[in-house]
Order: structure tokens, then sequence, then C-alpha cells
């Protein structure tokens, strides 16, 4: 098993994807190589042993560029030449911290969709109470038509019902309202498409995420990105206020700790930029996506989601699944 | 200081509009108007008093209606009778719980917009760690151009300085990245019209909202309605996480009392449910929005609002703020 790791790309690259694949390649036993500048690779590395390959190149997209525009322009990218590496079969996964959109257009276009599919998406898996809920599109795709959210809805299904093992999962849509005629544009559209589902269960509002109505929730991507980071932001502040009430309360000084530590553990559930990295799902290969500011930990976490990915055959899983809808 | 109540708008209307009525009665020393079915307000206040005055109307708009015909054809609908006695000055303000896009439409249509404002919002006031964060649109307008966002702006500020004293609001455009170019088709447009703005900050995150980095969050009102009802799902899943490992911990079970109260009081911050309306910004008369699926003590809460915005002299101060922006 070979992961490439777009050592390039990322808010903290190449230093936290060389420390990222040095604790990898401790722990998970994976064989990695590191596409990028290999004179700063070298620098990060310093005197200590070279455990992974490294494949040299010294073209990068920047977080700022126009993700077609760059791939078009910079044939031999970190990015690019990762991907490359993947379609032909010299690695089994690619993970970039980079230019989302970048890598989104780089794999559609050099691995190709699968049938059905107009654009690639990527989703994250939301813990509840109950069960994890599924939140797709979470950044890929941010102007979207009725038919993408209606596709996002079936390579839900398939991750759903194939990794996080739901039986039959229900779709729902996120909206603003219950009624079928709530909604944006967009919504308001892909509602009638959605209904051809056996398991749509209609609008879920943002209060319903958490409350088991739904198993897939399908959104574009600028909504579902603007509200894993808000997750993000708002457990810290939330973790925050009940510390504050706690110290103003006449709880015991020795019973703090548990509070602290108890805030802290639900905060680490909520964290996703700890995460590490999610599939980018439709694509004929497998790419992990992960968060532009992901440190070295994140990474790790993302490398780990890659080798599981290859492990538990993630794309004949979607595909398989993509194409009985499809028919 | 005389309100009107659309008594016939909400899920739990006229129920929780007559009982919110009481208990306002009670404690704001405010004169009420209830408009609506007489008979099924007499039906709800039973043998006790009536301290309010009844205006009798047998139509009302349903939650379901599409907003601009259910104003056209329903001319005798509560809303829309509540909003003419506002227009003839024989009301201070109208509470309204019912269908959004319809109290919007109407509110346009006979009150009319500011001078500057093609379309009124509605904004919420998120409590952060530091200063209050004001988020606008929050559902009024869920599909938009970016016109529309830069008037949200002007409104935001005059709203965040005149109502919530703060100095010189900083501007911030809800967005998935911090570059310029980042964003959906609409946040790229709305980008260079906010440089405008003298203290724009640029582009704001999820998880940037609270940490002050803007004092006015403009965003569309599909995506601010979405992100403040998961903010109030979120809460309460994450109190129950924190609940959890509490009881998984070895903290002294005499100490739990605290953490449940902490975690109550924190929630309560973040559940706009019972905030009670907000002002709808833009038009000229004093209009509050309430959610609809109020309480008795969110209609309360929501004509306690009305009474502080006629109190502090919003229109005058939003529409001062906003010509001064107009020129």
């Amino acid at each position: 098993m070979k992961i490439a790791l777009d050592a390039m790309g990322g808010d903290f690259a190449p230093q936290v994807l060389v420390e990222g694949a040095y604790i990898a390649k401790d722990s998970l036993g994976v064989e990695l190589v590191l596409v990028g500048d290999e004179a700063k690779i070298r620098e990060i590395v310093g005197n200590r042993n070279i455990p992974f390959e490294i494949v040299h190149t010294d073209e990068a997209i920047e977080m700022d560029e126009h993700p077609t525009q760059a791939i078009k322009t910079k044939k031999r990218a970190s990015l690019v030449v990762a991907v490359e590496m993947l379609k032909a079969g010299k690695v089994d996964a690619v993970v970039s911290a980079g230019n989302t959109g970048a890598f989104v257009a780089c794999a559609s276009l050099i691995l190709g969709t699968l049938p059905g599919i107009e654009r690639p998406s990527i989703g994250v898996t939301i813990p509840t109470l109950k069960n994890p809920v599924f939140i797709i599109d979470t950044g890929a795709n941010v102007d979207c038509k009725p038919n993408y959210l209606y596709q996002f809805a079936i390579m839900g299904i398939s991750y759903s019902h194939n990794i996080l093992g739901i039986e039959n999962p229900r779709v729902g849509l996120l909206n603003i309202g219950a009624e079928e005629t709530k909604g944006n544009n967009l919504t308001k559209s892909v509602y009638p498409l959605l209904k051809k589902l056996k398991n749509f269960v209609g609008n879920i509002e943002g209060n319903d995420i958490f409350e088991d109505k739904a198993d897939v929730i399908v959104c574009d991507g600028f909504v579902g990105n603007v509200l894993l980071k808000f997750a993000e932001g708002f457990a810290y502040t939330f973790g925050k206020v009940i510390k504050d009430f706690i110290v103003d309360s006449s709880i015991p000084r020795s019973a703090r700790f548990f509070v602290d530590s108890a805030i802290n553990n639900a905060f680490s559930i909520y964290d996703f930029s700890e995460y590490g990295g999610t599939p980018l799902l439709g694509v004929k290969g497998i790419c992990i996506v992960a968060h532009g500011r992901s440190n070295a930990k994140a990474i790790f976490n993302s490398i780990k989601v890659a080798k599981k990915s290859i492990e538990s055959n993630l794309l004949k899983e979607i595909e398989e699944g993509v194409t009985s809808y499809v028919g």
C-alpha cells in the first residue's frame, strides 16, 4: 500500500506534511511518497533518516489560485504530479491539504468521475447522540445545480451504507423550513428530484441535524462548509461559557478538573480540524481532502483515512452504490 | 404605546399569542391589540378578563403559502390587517410569528422601505465571549443579489452602532476562505462592494464568528437561518455530550447539580427559539418577526423587543444610519 502526499499543499506546507509522514511511517506501516520541492523537504528532514520516497517538482498551486487555471498552467505542480501517479497506478491514494477547488478539478479531469456523477463531492460524518450523520457536500462544490445535490445524495447513501454501516440510510435536504414550498431557488428545485429516492424524508432544518431524522443530509458546499467551521468555533465558545458558569458557581474546586476534562473531551469530538481528511467521492481514485490548516497530527489522521479507504475498498463500494441508482 | 399581535400567525397560533399577551399585559404595561378570529381567541380566553383589544378577521396566511400571492389574495388576513393598522398609525408596532416571507413582503409593500434599501432584513445578535456579533440576514431574504448584502451591511452597522452600542462596527462577509478569491458566485460579487465600507475586515469563516474579528457579519438569509437553527440544536447536543462524560467520570454526585445548571445556563444563551422576535430592518415601521415555533414565553419576549424598539427609537436610528451611507 503506497500513498502519495502533496507536500506543497496547505497553509503549513511542507513542514506539517513531512512531520505527519514521520508519525504515519512509525505507526501505520504504509509506504509514503512526498511529492514536492526536494530541497525544502530535505531541509525539514535535517539529519534524520528518510523513511519515504521523494518525487521532486518545483511547481506548486497556491491557496488563492483559480483552480482550473492553475491545473492547466502548472502541469508540474505537486498536486498534479501526485494525481497523475495515482492515475498511472504508481500509488493507491493521494492526500492533499492544498487548494480544495484545485484538488477537485484535478481529480475530475485526470481520474474522471463515476458514471452519472457530474461533480465529485466531499462529506463529513457528524457524531450525534444516536447514529452518525453524513453531511454532503462540505466544500467541494460551492455553486450547485439541482442535479448535483441529487448526485451528492446518491454518493451519501452509498457512503452511509457501505462505510458507516447504516442499513437503509434516510436522506434529508438541509433547508429553512419543514414544508416542500420553503427554501431558496436551489432547494426548491432539488426537492422534487430527491422525492425519487425511496428513503427521502424531506427537509431538515439546522436544529434537526442532531435529531436522528436523517442519516444523510444534502446541501451545497458553501452552506456545508460554513456549518462545519461554525460547529468548531461554537463548540469552543460554548465550552468556555460553561466553564465560566462553573467558576462562578459554588462547585468544589476539586470537581472542576472533571468538568474541564469532560468539556475538552466533548470539544475534541467536534474539532473537525483534527479529524484528518475526508475522501473525495465520485472520482475514479482515492483522493483524501485534508483541512488547509492541518497540523502534523491532522495530516497523520488524513493518511489514516487514506489507508482505511483503501482497506475498506471505498472506491468499489461507492461505484456499486452509485451504479445501482444510476441504473 | 400600542402593539398589534398577528394572532393567527405561527405554528401554535392563536393559543400562544393569547397566552403571551396575558403575560405581557401583566408585566410590560403596554396596550395590546390581537388581530384574528375573535371566536377562537375568546375560546382560549375562557372566563378570564380580556385585558386587550380584539380586531376580528377570519382570514389568515398559512405557513406554507406563497408570500406575495397570499398577501395579494387575502386582503383581510390577520397579518395584513395588523400591518395596515401600523401604516395608519393606529398601533406603534406589529409582532408576528407567522409566515416570515409573507411578513417581509407585506411590510415592504404596505409600509415601504427606506431610501436605498431594496429588501428589508432581519438579523440576530449572537453572544460571544467578548462583544455581541450581529448576523444579518437570518431568514428574510433567501435568494440574494450582491446589492442586497451591501444593504444588509449598512443596516447592520446602524443596528450595531445605535442599538448595540458598538463604536465603529467592523463588517465581515461570511465566507468559506480567508482570501478575496474564495467563495460562491454571490460572495465573490459582494466582496468588491463591501470594500467601499471603511470598516470592512474581509471574509469571516464559520469558526471566526466567535473570534471578535467583526461586529456585523453579512450573509444571505438561507445561510444565516441554517446557522442559527444549527446553533440551537448543537448547543443542546454538545451540552448532553458533556453531561454524559460527567456521568462517566468520578466527579462527586453532589457536584453534578452545579454542572447541570451551568450547562443549562449556557444553553439558554444560545436558545434562539426563546429569544423572542427580531426587528425587520429597512421598513418604515416597527415590525417584529418572531420564531414560527414560538411558545407563549417567546411571544412575550417578542412583545418586549417591540416595546424596546419603540423606546429606543429604532426606526429613526436605522433611518439616520442608512441615510448617512446612501448619501
